[in-house]
């Protein structure tokens, strides 16, 4: 269809995650006419995330050296860990800065169809994390769908016989700022089994 | 918010069309765990756009030679010339595989709010491209919006005294596919001033 290069650059740009042929179109052809400077700003940031990003060595998020901030925080709660799936649940969970203990990256999820089983994902690290009794609960903060739930339950299974450890999971119910009317059977029905007493 | 290099990642693909904060924060997330060899397919493609990537000395259309595909297919009739703001509208109007004839690319359209006169587009350009008298018409297919329209009728004034040219514009109308009830007042009112005799 196009020059082969502007061709080439639309299939690579369509193959990112929620960038469609149209938006893929798009963008190829504004870095065409885009200042070459704003073009290279792209290209040394890329460049950047791929040698100087790495993951940290205890939890697993990104990391610009050994230890992510998060752990080289030594004002974070160390006795409550989150298990979270990806680097982007980590910074999902410090927006809303209701949370000052560590993180866990499990690096996914639970996926038989993917191939992935609990042990290509970081759990021995995990456990690894909980030997000095330091850790008084994991909060288990994985996506709210099947693959997320499967990696729950195994987790659930696995640290509730660990002594004096609570493991608890995220509240499910309602979204704020949604409506009754459009929340799913699923959803709703989990809001009423997890009703709060408030009288 | 995020370790130095992501963050600039982020902000530098947020700078793009049609990508939201949101969306930038996936892409780069997801670039962080991709496989190194499709991130350097993505690098490389970019590098080549921005290398190879010309545009046609005849018709400022994207090039990988001094002329364009199109420019250089001699099946193509030279009589025509269809006159597009940017390289991505000649993507489109080729889509429709209705138009054998040539294109002309003005790269842009008039806008004083941006501080773009006819002296800014590829308007001598086009005018030397009439010179030898084999173009007979000039298809104006600027975007029908407010700057696409007062391009158009600069064009307009321009052209038409040239003896033997006709100076020619897209349909306005309804959309196919789309509702009359839906559709805004201005294409309904210019679907009516253009109908056409059927019966």
């Amino acid at each position: 269809m196009y020059e082969g290069p502007v061709q080439d650059l639309i299939d690579e740009l369509g193959r990112l995650p929620g960038i469609g042929p149209k938006s893929a179109q798009r963008i190829a052809f504004h870095m065409l006419t885009m200042d070459p400077t704003d073009l290279t700003r792209l290209q040394v940031a890329l460049q950047r995330v791929k040698d100087e990003v790495k993951f940290c060595e205890l939890c697993g998020n990104v990391a610009a050296d050994v230890l992510c901030r998060i752990c080289a925080d030594l004002r974070r709660d160390p006795s409550v860990i989150c298990v979270v799936e990806e680097p982007k649940d980590v910074a999902a969970v410090e927006r809303t800065r209701e949370f000052r203990g560590k993180y866990h990256v499990l690096g996914g999820a639970i996926s038989p169809i993917d191939g992935v089983g609990p042990e290509q994902l970081r759990i021995a690290p995990l456990l690894k994390r909980l030997a000095d009794d330091v850790v008084t609960e994991i909060i288990i903060a994985t996506d709210p769908n099947m693959e997320g739930e499967a990696t729950a339950t195994y987790l659930i299974r696995l640290l509730r016989s660990f002594p004096g450890l609570a493991v608890t999971r995220l509240a499910s119910g309602l979204p704020v700022g949604g409506d009754l009317e459009y929340a799913d059977e699923i959803t709703l029905g989990r809001a009423f089994s997890g009703r709060t007493n408030v009288g």
